[in-house]
């Protein structure tokens, strides 16, 4: 399946699977509605329905884990926005749900979210063997608490407080945005019962995969309004939030993303040496993330 | 166990299964600390203990599926207490988790509670056969989804735009308070694989146990200072919620509640006379569920 067409697949499955019930109150349905009907790039969900696919899972269960994923995902920017953490104003071209629908609703949609995440996922998972989903649990468990996603956005909200080095600033990325790809690379990839080796690659791909994206966006935030990303810019200024491109300047925050790439593709290539037919569905999206993010750091150097 | 040495091993659990990582935000650590080191009667989570140590689970199993039920209660609460919802100030005798440590924190407390719950679950029920598990996951993601805890909440919210009628409040009630016995009683329930007979008798009694509790809780917040709760007093009336004792009057509440413990107790008669073996445990519930209940509308006859 061509991106386009796995994109349109999929979203389909997120408005078949969303959280839906008779007499839902209206603004909660509306929350809900947003977040499901109007999807992003869906990088994070392809990426699972792929190695989902690849490693032997069925198409619904695939896209079962798929729109799991989504699910949390878009539940974390709900909770990211709201007026207690980065009191956004915009998100994926939209005002944010908390400013359409309520701080409430939005509160409730996003938990209603990752509810039916978990559900996703005990039903997908549900005929594989105990270990497998022993470790399965235990991945998202780290990814999504305080050592995962939870933790980093604790510690991108006290940021203020840190040493504000370029180190910190990494730390924080690697839980937020690394947690993320570790729900979309490395737990599809369990399923691939790796060895040691495979899953030293893989938790690299997903450390440097992670980085890559937040340098990217830290610069794009720094670039502000030169760069059109369907949010708000220049927030982390205004917040006092962990930017890279703050920390180091453009010129070694575009450096950095370009060793971070090259780093990403040592880890692709341990994993093809072990067992290419396992994880060369990587490569694609390793060409896919890479051809914007050095578009953005070119336009950083012209700008 | 007697029930003072229950909460004491419950209590226990509670601080050893609670989320922890290294290097954990303060704010957000002294939520976790107090929501899990605070806790109130443990009713949910000792009906869960009690549950699944029938049924057949292992003790540390048990204890981690009380735990989960218990950290989905008090994560609920934490959300209910916020300003966008119900602003409330004190909990279990302390100021609310917010007032203390921030929204943000409490959000992200929350939300972590949730994910350790899950991975409890995760880990307590993963020999269990597929059949089993399947129903599982079906109970939590009707219990706290759209149908259950989260749409209850938010129609809570919305009532102003209700008929405002006993039949909806206890509908809201239902979905409310009904949900966390659901996964109080029915969820250990679903271990001892129940037949058709057996499934309804639980299902009513989770409905009357709930409406009981709800209604008993309404009676609390419309006699305002006079029961002592450790909770804030009148904020139904002022907050415009759903109230059995504004909608009924303070005797035909008190009636309300006489008639549901009636029905709960036909229920456990069902149970007891399908497998004693199985149900008896809950026995002692309903019987210190009746005390404090029946005292609060004798309080109320009183006032």
């Amino acid at each position: 399946m061509n991106t386009p067409a796995l994109c349109e697949r999929l979203a389909t499955a997120l408005v078949e699977n969303r959280p839906s019930a008779t007499d839902t109150d209206p603004l909660l349905r509306d929350v809900l509605a947003m977040t499901t009907g109007n999807p992003g790039k869906l990088v994070r969900a392809r990426l699972v329905y792929a190695g989902a696919l690849t490693q032997g899972l069925d198409e619904a269960a695939a896209a079962g884990l798929a729109c799991a994923v989504e699910y949390f995902h878009v539940a974390s920017l709900l909770f990211d926005d709201l007026p207690c953490m980065d009191d956004a104003g915009a998100r994926r071209g939209l005002p944010c749900a908390h400013r359409l629908h309520g701080e409430a609703a939005t509160v409730l949609g996003a938990l209603a979210l990752i509810n039916r995440a978990y559900a996703l996922i005990g039903f997908s998972l549900a005929g594989h063997p105990v270990h497998l989903r022993l470790q399965a649990t235990a991945c998202i468990d780290a990814s999504l608490g305080l050592s995962g996603l939870v933790g980093g956005q604790a510690r991108d909200l006290n940021f203020g407080a840190t040493d504000r080095s370029a180190r910190s600033i990494s730390r924080i990325a690697a839980a937020k945005t690394g947690s993320l790809f570790w729900l979309a690379v490395y737990f599809p990839g369990l399923l691939a019962e790796p060895n040691a080796v495979e899953r030293r690659a893989l938790k690299s791909l997903c450390v440097y995969w992670g980085l890559a994206f937040q340098a990217a966006d830290d610069l794009q935030d720094a670039l502000g309004g030169s760069v059109d990303s369907g949010k708000t810019a220049g927030r982390d200024h205004v917040l006092d939030r962990p930017n890279l491109a703050h920390a180091l300047g453009v010129p070694a925050t575009r450096h950095r993303i370009g060793r971070l790439m090259i780093q990403s593709q040592r880890a692709l290539a341990g994993l093809m040496a072990s067992r290419p037919e396992r994880w060369s569905y990587l490569l694609a999206f390793h060409v896919e993330f890479s051809t914007p993010i050095t578009a953005l750091a070119n336009a950083a150097q012209a700008a």
